[in-house]
């Protein structure tokens, strides 16, 4: 028998992450700082609208695109806080989460060839999906100096003829870096004189906690050429439920929506519901939630700092990124000796790319008080191998 | 700018349902024979398993392959249905409905250039998620008077050089065809001799009227260079849950699994707990439709029948496929006419590849009201067009 197998999808490698929970799974005792996945329940008034919808029998296929009432209020949602019109007919697409947005989007553009950009460290789908797609890959390599921003003249060195697609996460994942009006204002130019599109996952918008979040598709001449990304699972804690949309040019969403009709038929009819009730009542959910991540944030800060291990501030998400360079150990070792040795559970920062080598990844997505059993044992740790 | 959208997608059509169910939406008052959506509620011991895990807050990511019970569950289901044996932890994929499943299937095995064969009249998702993937397709014509099974003749004269993948449907949509365990062991011949590996999409296998589902998984040599499809939406009336699986070889089970974890990450949470008690406790819910499901194909065939509206009996699935060609109207030609003069909806054959030119899909999952009142309907159009 043949081997029936694509030899692109062999070579790509499954998740780092993955791997890295794979190993700790083995550790008893461990304290997990590793999951990127809020640690609240999903508000009740949202599962109570789910619970609701499933009683009185609403769970049959909705239309390709989405609920109409989702689309209009994630319409009404983009022009409240970023002050962007799009319309609910034409230029949304509500998605499994926003990885399969992400990925259709790529589906939708990517001729054999063409190059993504892919600023790093990353999330750990975007250089997969953009190989599955048939792209090439550029990455750019930011710096703990800029505080892992992306700088106009870093995307202008990494441009090429074959360049088409800027793939970018702001508030970042795994960084916690975020990019403010100003950072956006200069990168749309290059963007713009180069005739680059952008994908723009925005899933940590609402986790901005020094600035509301801007959004590089209200930046002047970049809408027409900007797909924002965003779901629910972030904001209002509602991973498991996997939904997410896409907003961008009428034409792009098109295309995406022929991928996802046939590929998905459309996302789940009670998650729909959930997230009508989510986008109508919940700004309150987002305000709490979004308190205690910024206390969470500024306690491992200032104990990261306390116990000498170097951090930027990060402005977003729910994750520090500190620089452990100084140790001799590399992203791998500092992390396996940190769970053997003391049983915390952190992400190697290579996991997210290789300019994530020299760092590690702490998700404070957990409860003050195992973020502080946690951050002592660290801080044993660096005692001991300082 | 520049036209950033890749020529492939551009040209995949949308699906040819839709366009005609748009076209039903102006009529006021038309009867729908069209949709190919069961018209039960998901059972309510199903829907209370949902809403028992949403009040318990269990709304978190699972695992990329799915809640462990959830695979589990469907071992035992291959195993007491077919006979077949998978190992939970290798040889299946948890995926949002069974169209997840075929895409990534298709993703995880073509190289540009490998060739899929269609046997059609087919499901409309087939032909462009083979497109998406790089494969050229090769469609066989299936035929009224073999009951639209596929016959090991016409497996053998489509296969050339390029052929990898056998992508087959039955029991079908939008046919109602079955291939009973003599006419797979057939093409099984056909299969082997050419080192061929089968996507077999088994939504309908619930839905068999005469003899129980045989899968081509379970004929002689066909296990390995097998990959079963199915779901939860059909069996169980839970099409909005968007819950489907696959079972096959581990080697094709890991690269699919790579793929969906980082395209979709995971099936929804709510909906596979709910697929659990499906699984475990739902074997009547699906007697009982079977029944009812049965009874109505009867009805039609019986009308039909009366009013000289020739069709052979199908029996799988819930549609009817009957030969509109002794009207001298195109399959188009007749649905449109049928749904203006006496606003009855059905799907015109040709939606379903060429070979369904000369048919019309009906879809008889609607109460016996309403197919009453329909094939009322459609009789006076036959005599009027007679």
């Amino acid at each position: 028998m043949r081997d029936f197998l694509a030899k692109k999808v062999k070579e790509i490698k499954p998740s780092g992450i993955r791997r890295f929970f794979d190993i700790a799974k083995e550790i008893e005792g461990a304290i997990s700082l590793g999951v990127g996945e809020p640690d609240f329940d999903t508000p009740w008034h949202i599962r109570e609208e789910a619970i609701y919808t499933l009683e009185q029998g609403k769970t049959v296929y909705t239309s390709n695109s989405g609920l109409k009432e989702l689309r209009v209020e994630i319409c009404n949602y983009m022009k409240r806080k970023l002050g962007l019109e799009y319309k609910w007919d034409t230029d949304v697409l509500v998605t499994v989460g926003g990885s399969e947005a992400i990925d259709a989007a790529l589906r939708a553009m990517i001729e054999p060839g063409d190059e993504v950009i892919i600023p790093t460290p990353c999330y750990v789908s975007y250089e997969p999906c953009a190989i599955l797609a048939g792209a090439s890959v550029k990455t750019i390599s930011l710096k703990n100096e800029n505080e892992f921003r992306l700088t106009a003249k870093e995307l202008e060195e990494a441009i090429t003829p074959k360049s088409k697609i800027l793939l970018m996460n702001f508030p970042n994942n795994p960084t916690g870096a975020i990019m403010e009006k100003k950072d956006l204002e200069e990168i749309a130019k290059v963007i713009i004189k180069h005739d680059l599109f952008v994908i723009s996952d925005e899933i940590y918008s609402e986790l901005s906690y020094f600035n509301d979040h801007t959004s590089i598709a209200s930046i002047e001449g970049m809408k027409d050429r900007t797909l924002i990304i965003n779901g629910f699972s972030k904001a209002y804690s509602m991973t498991g439920w996997r939904l997410g949309y896409a907003c961008g040019p009428a034409d792009l969403i098109k295309q995406m929506t022929k991928i996802h009709q046939f590929a998905i038929m459309c996302a789940p009819t009670t998650s729909q519901y959930a997230a009508v009730e989510a986008l109508k009542n919940g700004d309150d959910d987002i305000l709490n939630m979004k308190e205690s991540y910024d206390e969470r944030r500024r306690y491992v800060l200032h104990r990261l700092n306390e116990m000498g291990l170097p951090c930027f501030t990060p402005k977003g998400a729910f994750y520090v990124f500190p620089d452990i360079r100084g140790f001799g150990l590399s992203s791998d070792e500092f992390s396996i000796r940190l769970l053997n040795e003391e049983k915390v559970v952190v992400v190697p920062g290579n996991a997210f790319g290789e300019s994530g080598e020299g760092f590690i990844r702490i998700s404070y997505a957990y409860s003050l008080e195992d973020l502080k059993k946690a951050l002592g044992r660290v801080e044993s740790f660096i005692k001991k191998i300082k």
